[in-house]
């Protein structure tokens, strides 16, 4: 006898995380779509928004309210921007378990939300200890437990797998991440975009990203000791790092880490072709010189580093293989 | 009960097409590796040799002889380069089913086969007759009940698909298709290819392309009545093909086409990137000036145009639903 | 004794082809940039606009009327969209000497103008007569001796100069053509572009394209024998244009076109790096099946296809060795 | 009275430094090409070989002795790779002025050379005094004397522009480095080089890499206090490298510095297509966290970092402006 499947819904689904969500679940055996969710495109067909999807003809895009979406589901997932989510939560809570891909309850304090995001937290009290921030490899067993998690930021989530063996020991680190077009979601920027970035490589940001205090948070480390530079490159999906990190712990204490985790693969050297369009997170650890150890990861931002994290995260909060529905090889390099 | 697992070799797993078949049947569900061969990296962990696939570490290069390697498998998948093929099949005809992916079975003409490949067949006698080709849309009843399967060449593929609906009743077909890179394979060519491709289109073998005669083969066309350009762009994967045909075959003949496959798509205009990494060909047919038919259609050309329709031969040729395995969504447009 | 330099303004020097135009200019021995004329960006310094132009220290962006900016420039380069430049065109006439890179005074008919850009013209008298149309290559004797010069599109002159030669002995022509994404200009489109189409490629305003009639207007064809296919690929600069034609007009009578061209190279096969960053179109026509003849043919969008062809323009009104400033060889291809 | 032109030979025309040099010389004002020079390619002509330079229509490949090309040239680039430089270089010592872009005569210790190249040099007596360091910015006065000048690594380079202005004063430096694929040169690679990196970054050469030395060399550090990541990423141009520095220096003396470069652009950050296919090089130095200094750069590898700052040597050698052909603005970005 099968169980029954899992009643899945996902609130904002237009944007780069929802759509790449709705890949992952479609290929998941033990779910079932309930409800796909957009303010914008209410009674639109799949296949009409997205073209490339319009073999998936039964499905359609509604605009139920969120209470209803949770009464049905038995899991929702929220692909919103930050501030959308804060807005529903509430009225969710107690109805369904949720799984947030936005940045509204990854941080516990609402001093931190405010400054980084630059405006009032709506639902502060549930901050700290309504959601379980959904790092599998930091936090698998709370999350196992849990009914309302966090899925962390792109970034965040490499440069906390990457410090994370330093288990707090670390004087200074300083970590250069670059990421592919996507990561910038599905929102309007330069008019030119593709000219624009098509040969081209830049920071933004430095010290001051978002992703910082999700890092802070975990890491036991001090803003004052990081030094965070998000950039860009002309490719469309994936994260590569460097970090250089100050530290006493060994390196046979960090090529210990992560040896039973079904999604982090330690490397001698770091690709990331090897990773893109999977939920790996490729990693390496090397001594530098005067006594830094570097570190390289790499992941691809919308699969690990959100949609495909996102649902590590619900197999654990199912009781489901960590892997299922995620063992995906890149489809990118052939 | 479940059935027994399929028995499934691949022959030639270090190139491009070798590779990805294999990324694809890792995902089926109902087959198992018995057999993975490369004369040149016998006794390497596939890790080894592709660090993206390091997951899968139970998995083992070996150089068994055809023989035993037909013997053993359910079906042999030969991912080989033309004249390679040719040499082993006749020591597994009668052993195993066989998939062969290179040139050498495509034609049925000895004479064809030494025009476009240079090379005198060295098993004339199999030419015509003994594979069926291997292309679902025009042959599926001849692939269920076929032992031994010529894939179609990429371009090739295309197309047919393209062509096929117009029955044989075209004065003149003129055809552009542009290729992605990996195209290609995995030969020794310009020495510093990403720069001299990166920016870059061009078009080779203009009207002397190998795949023309596949072409010729299905579609009831001269070789006097087709101008083909194969072209390159700058990009991994993925080929976007426009066609100008000459022919009194209605529009609303060629959109009743295909309406029930699986994996092509009528569209009314056609996205390279809605389909590239998946199994899909997306098709259009418009009315252009001057009573000519335009014809625009995509696929990716290490799927559709290789592996994963290598892979819905097998399943045809096994009586598995012909999509099992192969559903997958595009996995770079996020 | 050298003579004085030519005063040069440019109005409208912020979108793509105002500031390729202001690079090549920079590069012109025999002129001095005038006025640099941008409504949106007066009193800026052109670095603080384009950080990458900071080392002209000395440039600043205006705001001038247009008939101050005519009176006080030996010719004046509008590269507006389109509508803006017949806005001011009838206040700069008899100052000045005009190039018009827009598409408002490229089409001689008010009614073409109106079927393709859906807007009245608001001085049509100056349509016919007034302005020459920049195409040297088929237009030099009355560029030569122009006050007032119409650029043509970026599409429309690579596919005149492929089809000139014929002669008007054309029966059908049907062209495809790929070009970079810089070809869209700077105007908001897709909130994601550069991950809408680092991998895509797809074809828009098939047959109904606004630089169709330019081709019809010098190349007698009518719009019923020729198919326009223009798409677009993942890549910054360039066109790579495929043309089959039924004609009755010799190879040998078409090789011998273009032959004391200093920007038309004939080739015996075009690759599209080979014009990438400059102002020459590289060109080949070859022998087809059934009697049509392939032409193929390359051009950078921004430099033949717009800013440069404006200053080849600009050399033959006021006397200058045609190729004076812009004989650039690719910095693109290394 | 115009000056005679400066003649000017280049030795290894094939390879990209030796085309972009070309490239960069013809549209130079002060020179005249004598010869050009290639072992593989003697009697051909350069538009046969580079089918994109086939408007040079009076330029020829030859292989004369290395002493009769320096007898008949004011100066010889050699664009060879390292150990075939000093093989010709005492042939030519006395007969004219050499600009080595090779890495043949950049280090002043025959052992270092051995530990980088892993190979003897075969004239060590010329390693340390015979050539000047071709670093404009570092050595400019030297350079102006000199009649044999080392033209340094694109990695190296820009490392040092980055690193000098700290005077010696660098407790230690972490610097990661990424580069377009034309770094690699024309040398064979993987057989699928597209595909292999058109979606991907990697470090290589971690530490160990060839260009190190030249770096410790100039700038008072010693290899245990810096570390050093060469990467590669998915484009043609460019290298885009971010540094963390520990230092007293102050950010105040950081910014004096470079203030009355032709060639370098202090900005407040850093984008690499600014640079692409110019001799420019921005820079930029910001406070990090923990008194580290952040500083990032970016060059055109073949421009500033090669053939570029190649020229701008020869100009200095033979006291002409030292800007002079060289001031281009980038033709990559619209």
């Amino acid at each position: 006898m099968t169980s029954p499947k899992i009643k899945v819904s996902i609130v904002g689904i237009t944007g780069f995380t929802g759509t790449e969500l709705l890949r992952v679940l479609l290929q998941h055996p033990d779910i079932e779509i309930t409800g796909l969710i957009s303010r914008q495109h209410e009674n639109t067909k799949l296949g009409d928004l997205f073209p490339r999807l319009s073999h998936h003809q039964d499905l359609k895009i509604t605009n139920e309210p969120a209470a209803q979406v949770a009464e049905k589901s038995d899991v929702v997932f929220l692909c919103l921007p930050h501030m959308a989510s804060q807005n529903i939560v509430p009225e969710m809570l107690g109805k369904t378990r949720i799984i947030d891909l936005s940045a509204d309850f990854r941080l516990k304090s609402q001093d931190d939300f405010k400054t980084y995001y630059h405006e009032d937290h709506t639902c502060p009290e549930h901050l700290d200890g309504t959601f379980v921030y959904g790092l599998p490899e930091l936090y698998r067993d709370k999350i196992r437990s849990a009914d309302y998690v966090a899925n962390p930021g792109c970034f965040a989530l490499l440069a906390q797998i990457m410090l994370w063996p330093f288990q707090g020991q670390i004087e200074q680190a300083d970590w250069v991440g670059v990421s592919g077009t996507s990561g910038g979601g599905k929102k309007a920027r330069d008019p030119a975009e593709h000219p624009a970035l098509s040969q081209n490589m830049k920071s933004y940001l430095v010290n001051n990203h978002r992703h910082i205090p999700e890092i802070l948070q975990s890491c036991q480390i001090a803003k004052s000791q990081l030094n965070f530079m998000p950039s860009v490159g002309p490719f469309l999906r994936g994260i590569f790092a460097t970090s250089f990190i100050k530290s006493p712990v060994s390196l046979e204490t960090l090529r210990q880490s992560y040896s039973h985790e079904p999604f982090v693969r330690r490397k001698d050297t770091v690709e990331m072709s090897h990773v893109v369009s999977t939920n790996f997170l490729d990693i390496s650890y090397s001594a530098g010189e005067n006594d830094t150890v570097i570190a390289q990861a790499a992941l691809d931002n919308l699969m690990k580093g959100a949609s495909g994290n996102a649902v590590q995260n619900m197999n654990l909060m199912f009781g489901i293989e960590e892997d299922k529905g995620l063992y995906f090889d890149t489809a990118i390099y052939p």
